[in-house]
């Protein structure tokens, strides 16, 4: 069996001949990112072949550079029965602390949509009280006594102790002369202590808002006191190596041992979030107390490791859509281990948490006659419009290549993530800015709107997404029925890799867009009004900061309107978690919007896939509803 | 170092020279009883040595035949630089199946005083409910449906689910067309869902009775549609090797991990009781959803892990009376994991809810002007006095010697324990009865008790206990200053080895009978009524179902009164647990006796040494009280 080197780590490992050298590399605990699942799409399996030969097949996703220069796709390379060497590139994942976004969306919400002060009420508050000595004979036990001293505080109500605060009670009432901190959980008519610390720690009081996305898990850091945001980080959830989207999570999921897995990689991504935003503000996990979590239907099942086979089957009925009050230790989240965790509420399996929180963030959560409407892209897009008398949503799926996924130099919005792309009409080479104009290590959401807008507008690219091979360019490279689109050269680039974008990952991108425009415009056209009717479009999503709309419009992503109707707002359904965190009148307020929608499926509409099609243009192939855009390359429809 | 062979295992160890012959045998993983801490006075450590020498002393706990045999105690025995053999006789303990006892008290307590029919009410009940299939687009979760459901049958509660319940719903409301059944747990406003089966399991419905003694732990396993007592198994709890009595277990639990261990060590013979119930009836342990606990304070903490060292120390505070609702998985209770765990309550570090749970066996739970007085006879011994106007309890240490603990040849009231002696006035050679009528094993509470009054009365025993020097007698082996007495010789007795009681022994059962007599009489004192004011005293206790009242006067350990106001009603804290798990009527009915019960502390009683002293005769040194015994051999006092 031949040997195969990895490098630059150096693991070993002899494999018969004929084996993928993705599964060679499995074996020798190397690990190279697949996010098309091992087709040849994405293009993320990257190495280079030092030494020796391997049988590979180009499948479009490689420059005519560096074929010459030996890279290959380990997905579609088969080893030989000779020794080889193998590189494996840098991956925009491995630089830590560079990896976890910081950015923090709050900026992009209008101000007047957030809690106000005295609305500033969280789930679990902290109290100090003062509890009398024990006395000979009174009779009371020291549990009696602590729920004496709070009865007096706030009136005879029942106080609920769980086991593990009763075990710190003896010891922690006599530290500090019976002065204790108790952290409660107020219901109507009984209070849940949650945790019991000595002396007075009111002012270390903190909570946690938990965004899970199919791509990405956002987590804010709040300071309960102030309702004030101390930390946000971002990564990949890691349950993507276990498929891209939704549909094939589920199928993923079939088995009991791999909803089992999928919980425990989203709970490791959540607790890795977690205690990398706590540890930069040098607080422990066990001090948040409170915490919210959004997410979609599907997400929240897998969290909680429901089976979530049921979603996926007629009449697509999941377990759950309200979540009951569960505890951080019940689901497995590392904070204070008996606080609650409160689940955004879902309106159906398609629409779940993420948008009834990211609702929050806009005017359909204010009580207007207006028609406002809601896109929330992401790995699947969600649309919902009303206003004060109705309210409607519907699901998409778009797959992951705003966030990254699916696109061979995709990366999310972090740092090195070109985000700005222009084009030079003449000579086809782009210039570029990254997220903290530091040198470029892969392309965010905005970076690829801007990139394709500009390329189509510059006549680069035709509106069926091909590149322009009628025209000399260096930056293109033309292999077999394939071309790849070169943005930065390798010695450019952060990671000494050209950053690229293929045509197969440009198809990616006009499917992501397509499905919500699609399915945008077939909600308006179920209830019978249209683009012009409304008065606010808010786009969420994790594709960037600065979504530049226009560019958003000559892909065909959004309408072709006035700007000034549209609305980026970021992560909303982290924004909205953060609103419910700090308020409970938010929690009341999103219920009532969760109740109030109507959910439609859009595939059960014999028009989906006809309007679907017609959008898999750039813009569209009705260029009449988008007047102001002008592709220099046309092309034949 | 010499080489040291355990017989019949044949396990070897090498130990220094001068190593005591107990930790030997621990090295070698050898179990040896030691129910006295190792100081020489209980005798259970009983081995021979069948080859070589050792370095021992004879505490007086063995006959001379014994010691002629090479019999020693290994607690009291040292190695020399020689290799020995030795043999370790088969341990009471050591034939499963004879250990568990079976024995059901339930007749002992009068039929008026158990739940009558139409209070049958258990905590959990279970109820089947048809649940609607899922329809499309009607937008309820499963979850939805089955709330919708319940809240049809049983009003517009508030239905919690655990998620462990949540995880199962999606399958099982699928598998037998929508039929489940529920066990729910109703509290006022709103119901707990803790299992969900699908079909009809409302015939598998079972909960367990616990009492938890310092000594020894009991479970009842009840069939509750119809209240039905199924099976009863008593083992010793395995705390006993972390300490005798509830002073050394606080002592032993000063460190954390020495709590945890006690902790581990209830739970393990809980669990271990629990399963054999069970499996003695072909029911899975999960299929119990019900469960009451009752025990001492410290017991209590002990299980559940509080530190109890609060218990001990002035002002003797507990950490709880009243445990609130606790799931069995909270205490590692081996049953449906979401199941509640009732605990009964006690009134005070020393009167705990195994006296609450008694008293309901008692006429002190009628509502009657007569005054009654209870007594429980376990390793503490409680005493309550009172009537339907006052309700007064006191605790006083009486070891564990009627449960058999700290006897050499003391053993619980099961088969093969002598429960009846009598002793040939002429020859003084006993003759005796075992429960099973099976070879005897040992001597249980009922046995000693008849043993000691029987050598009183034939007047082998003088008042202090000291057996006859001046006469012949072929079971009276002197040895120094102590003397032994045996009762079975190693050729009548199951296990090949002599039953033996030694003047240590007598010493210990002295003390316990002294301990509890003078705690009585003083209660009475200090509300200033007599032993004849009481209508009727009720005797519980493990030690043996039948106790022979006129035997326990002559030792003095129960006042000298016509036997008819005595009412021997066994383990009563199992029987009222039983009442409990069956009515929750009967839980509220034991909450008011905890309430209105008055806790008082004798230790602060400066009358209570001297009575103590004063009890420590046979039958008492104030023979006036005692006109009906009268003991041959008369002592100087």
């Amino acid at each position: 069996m031949p040997k195969i080197t990895f490098l630059p780590s150096k693991k070993i490992v002899n494999v018969r001949p004929g084996t993928e050298l993705l599964e060679a590399a499995l074996k020798a605990d190397v690990e190279i990112p697949v996010s098309c699942g091992g087709n040849g799409t994405c293009g993320k399996c990257l190495v280079r072949i030092d030494s020796g030969e391997v049988d590979f097949t180009s499948s479009g996703i490689l420059s005519i550079i560096e074929i010459s220069e030996g890279y290959v796709l380990a997905c579609k390379t088969r080893v030989l029965d000779k020794p080889i060497k193998v590189f494996v590139p840098e991956q925009i994942e491995d630089k830590e602390g560079k990896f976890t976004d910081t950015y923090d969306d709050i900026g992009l919400v209008r101000q007047e949509l957030f809690p106000k002060n005295w609305q500033f009420d969280p789930l679990a508050v902290k109290w100090v009280v003062d509890v009398p000595p024990p006395k000979p004979e009174d009779g009371l036990s020291d549990l009696d006594r602590l729920t004496r001293r709070l009865q007096l505080e706030w009136g005879k109500k029942e106080f609920v102790f769980p086991l593990s605060i009763i075990r710190q009670l003896a010891d922690t009432l006599r530290l500090e002369n019976g002065k204790v901190t108790v952290t409660l959980i107020r219901e109507s008519d009984r209070y849940h202590i949650v945790g019991i610390e000595p002396g007075d720690s009111t002012f270390r009081h903190y909570g946690i808002a938990i965004d899970i996305g199919t791509t990405t898990v956002a987590v804010q850091l709040v300071f309960q006191p102030l309702a004030k945001s101390i930390a946000t980080r971002t990564d990949y959830n890691d349950q993507i190596k276990c498929g891209l989207d939704i549909i094939s999570r589920i199928n993923y999921a079939k088995r009991p041992e791999r909803l089992a897995e999928l919980r425990l990689l989203v709970l490791k991504t959540i607790n890795r979030l977690i205690k990398k935003a706590s540890a930069s503000q040098k607080i422990k996990t066990e001090e948040i107390c409170n915490a919210v979590i959004s997410g979609n239907t599907t997400m929240i099942h897998l969290l909680l490791g429901l089976n979530p086979d049921y979603i996926r089957l007629d009449p697509y009925t999941p377990t759950i859509l309200n979540t009951p009050n569960l505890s951080a230790v019940d689901i497995g989240i590392d904070i204070n281990p008996k606080s609650w965790i409160f689940i955004s509420p879902g309106v159906g399996s398609y629409v779940g948490g993420d948008i009834t929180a990211g609702l929050l963030c806009t005017d359909l959560a204010s009580d207007t006659e207006d028609i406002n409407l809601f896109i929330d892209i992401g790995t699947n897009g969600e649309i919902v419009v009303g206003n004060s008398d109705f309210l409607m949503g519907c699901a998409c799926s778009a797959g992951p290549a705003f966030e990254g996924g699916g696109i061979r130099d995709g990366m999310r919005a972090s740092l090195g993530a070109i985000e700005r792309v222009e084009i030079d009409p003449e000579t086809g080479i782009a210039s570029y800015s990254t997220i903290g104009n530091v040198k470029p290590r892969g392309i965010c959401g905005t970076g690829m709107i801007s990139l394709l807008a500009n390329l189509l507008l510059t006549g680069w690219i035709d509106s069926a997404g091909k590149l322009n091979r009628t025209r000399k360019c260096r930056a293109i490279s033309v292999s077999g029925r394939h071309a790849v689109y070169t943005v930065v050269p390798s010695e450019e680039s952060d990671t000494l890799k050209s950053i690229i974008i293929s045509e197969l990952n440009i198809e990616n991108i006009i499917r992501a867009k397509a499905a919500i425009y699609s399915a945008s415009s077939l909600l308006l056209d179920q209830i019978g009004i249209r683009f012009e009717d409304i008065t606010n479009i808010y786009i969420a999503g994790g594709f960037g900061r600065f979504l530049d709309l226009k560019m958003a419009t000559v892909i065909g992503l959004i309408p072709d309107l006035p700007s000034e109707i549209f609305k980026y707002i970021g992560n909303a359904s982290l924004i909205g978690s953060y609103m419910i965190l700090v308020s409970q009148d938010y929690k009341e307020k999103q219920l009532k919007l969760a109740n109030r929608m109507t959910y439609i499926d859009l595939g059960k509409d014999p028009n989906y896939m006809d309007k679907y099609t017609a959008a898999l243009f750039l813009p569209h192939t009705d260029m009449a509803s988008f007047p102001s855009v002008k592709p220099l390359m046309k092309i034949k429809i």
